[in-house]
């Protein structure tokens, strides 16, 4: 129950990239369920992880080897091998070292991911098995396939895909993510692998990824509930003809808004395919004092049941809207300075009903998929738009069904 | 479908108290939704109001009026006058001078409340007529009547009443409350009225509501949204034979221990009457640093729509509970000393599940109606609980329902 237009792009190839997948059965019988990824000699790689205290063993062992130099991604979902311990670090490794000796490599050069229910074994011996047919299968051409077998809950693979031009020279960006519920990402998504064949540095990689993540991924929300996994990668082949990115020049400034686009497509992507979504809202919170207080009062509306209950059912109920602002937490609120307009229509001005608002208006808008919540709060110059869906019938049966 | 027994109580009388209701036809054209309650001459009167800086037009005044020593509460359901602007302080003047002249007193000694739906004029008209009529009906015997006219989505009226000895003479406490949805009250419940024959200072009386529903109204929350006319008014009409109340003796304690007793078990029957609730969830939190921490970890667990949803389905989904906690905010948390019980089954221990656990046990306990989530985190002496109910479709019809 996608909203939108979510049919999978054309995926350009990404010269020094190759993904291949196979079936191990954790979850799925029919479909891919592990995916390896490779990358070229001299490639970098750089990596956002969840803030979750109790963040998942492969979390742990990813950001450890992040430091050596990465050329695999080894990714499996049906299970997070999360809250699985000491057991989880050792299946987390033994997974690693699997895939280093089929590639003849240190294992250390292998960062792992996982996807899916929490606080079950990881099944070590069904993914050693399935590994060897995903390093055969390794091809350039293979992120539709790829996008297909990190998905879980998910109802749609999820991708993006374009060239940036620097000094005349083409870089390709191409990428793919996964999630629907659990979704309220901290520094990076649930699972996020992102290719380029731009030449740059780790360090410069990373802030890049960096900021994009805050921009992108950081600013959506399903269900509040950020999850133990969630991970973003962004790799680059250094193979494009162009020259390498430098700070502080055009060409990052261009590669670096390549960057944020892509991670704020494939972000999307996940509130369209949000559990039990039927509407898309762009919770944009304006004349904040500072950005920390514009994510807040946008995130305290996009959380708020009663806010996404009304969505649901394309009810103009302003009041919860006024209510989940009020009860934000935000100091020396001055009601009479707040507005807020669905789309372009005005519902609450100087405190109350605004004078032009008609429930006829209001429903005009909210029988729309896709929906702004403008919050004008009238306290300074700063601005953050957060993304999220409605919460539906939908969204408890499939949370109330996911293990059975 | 409320969760476990929530039969209306017998009130007892409180001597000073009166109450009467009548029906304005606000929303309901059948029961009552108009309440008025008159406290004797000399009776004192302490109240705790909603912190959403967005707080409604009758908050506002009540804050206000509690200051000329009000003799009379005047309460309506199916609108909240929340969200009215300029006007919803003249309509709520304007009913509160309508009680005054049928009782002929100053205006400020009324305290109106309200409750229903945001953003709608009050219909003053309305109210007015029916004004006669719950005054003629004014009698001490009248609880039951009351705890009906203050409903709005509640499916059963909420009381308590009970007795504590004091020097060897009785006194009595009777409350009433309401409220099954935005409820997430901050220093007050959704609407709670309980009066006692004490005779008490209204200073002291004001602490002991303060200290009283910071641990049972505050403590509760069915879908984290904190109403925008959330109140609770203690009265205390004197009456008694009992000694006056008097700070730091121990009279003074056990009617704080009474007020507080009468406030768990009000705030507890607004959580057996969350909307679409089928189980009652206590998520105690031990071992913390301090309250404060120990109420973000509860909170966070029992606002996270994946946990609710769980519980809905009866399903042992421990690592919800263990994500909620790990994303909770807490600094420095150490994942090996945390340990997660459902009533007396550990689940988790040494940051994984625990040896002795099987979904057998956790089955068990998770089919129950109501449940204790303990959660101890091995930090430091303080515990707090809170108390949450499940997420069912019953939540979204109710709320996709509202206003239709």
């Amino acid at each position: 129950m996608a909203v939108g237009n979510v049919d999978f792009p054309e995926m350009k190839k990404v010269s020094g990239i190759r993904l291949g997948s196979s079936n191990a059965g954790i979850k799925q019988t029919e479909r891919d369920d592990i995916l390896v990824v490779e990358m070229v000699e001299g490639a970098t790689c750089a990596g956002v992880f969840t803030q979750n205290a109790f963040c998942a063993a492969p979390v742990h062992i990813a950001k450890q080897h992040l430091k050596h130099n990465p050329r695999w991604l080894l990714i499996n979902s049906g299970n997070a091998n999360a809250g699985t311990g000491k057991q989880g670090m050792i299946d987390g490794i033994t997974c690693c070292n699997a895939l280093a000796s089929e590639v003849a490599a240190n294992e250390k050069m292998v960062l792992p991911f996982s996807t899916g229910v929490i606080g079950e074994t990881l099944p070590v011996a069904k993914i050693e098995h399935a590994l060897p047919k995903a390093v055969a299968n390794l091809q350039e051409d293979n992120w539709n396939n790829a996008a297909h077998a990190i998905m879980t809950t998910d109802t749609f693979a999820k991708g993006a895909s374009f060239e940036v031009e620097i000094e005349g020279e083409k870089i390709t960006l191409t990428g793919i993510s996964k999630g629907a519920g659990m979704i309220q990402p901290n520094m990076a998504t649930m699972l996020g692998f992102i290719a380029t064949d731009a030449k740059i540095s780790q360090e410069l990689l990373q802030k890049c990824l960096a900021t994009a993540a805050e921009q992108s991924f950081n600013r959506i929300t399903v269900d509040g509930d950020t999850s133990t996994n969630d991970a973003c990668i962004l790799m680059a082949s250094g193979l494009s003809a162009a020259v390498e990115i430098v700070e502080n020049n055009e060409s990052y400034t261009i590669f670096s808004r390549a960057v944020t686009t892509i991670c704020k497509t494939l972000a999307e992507l996940i509130i369209r395919d949000g559990e039990g979504a039927t509407k898309l809202m762009r919770i944009l919170v304006t004349e904040a004092n500072d950005n920390e207080e514009a994510v807040l009062v946008a995130k305290t509306i996009a959380h708020s049941p009663l806010v996404k209950t009304a969505f649901f059912a394309s009810d103009p109920n302003w009041g919860r809207i006024l209510a989940a602002v009020g009860r934000s937490g935000i100091d020396n609120m001055d009601l009479e300075k707040v507005a807020i307009y669905l789309d372009d229509v005005c519902i609450v001005e100087n405190g109350g009903r605004a004078e032009s608002y008609t429930e006829e208006k209001g429903q005009q808008v909210m029988d729309k998929e896709e929906i702004v919540v403008l919050v004008v709060l009238g306290r300074g110059g700063a601005a953050q738009e957060v993304l999220t869906c409605d919460f539906s019938y939908d969204y408890v049966r499939i949370n109330a069904e996911y293990r059975t």
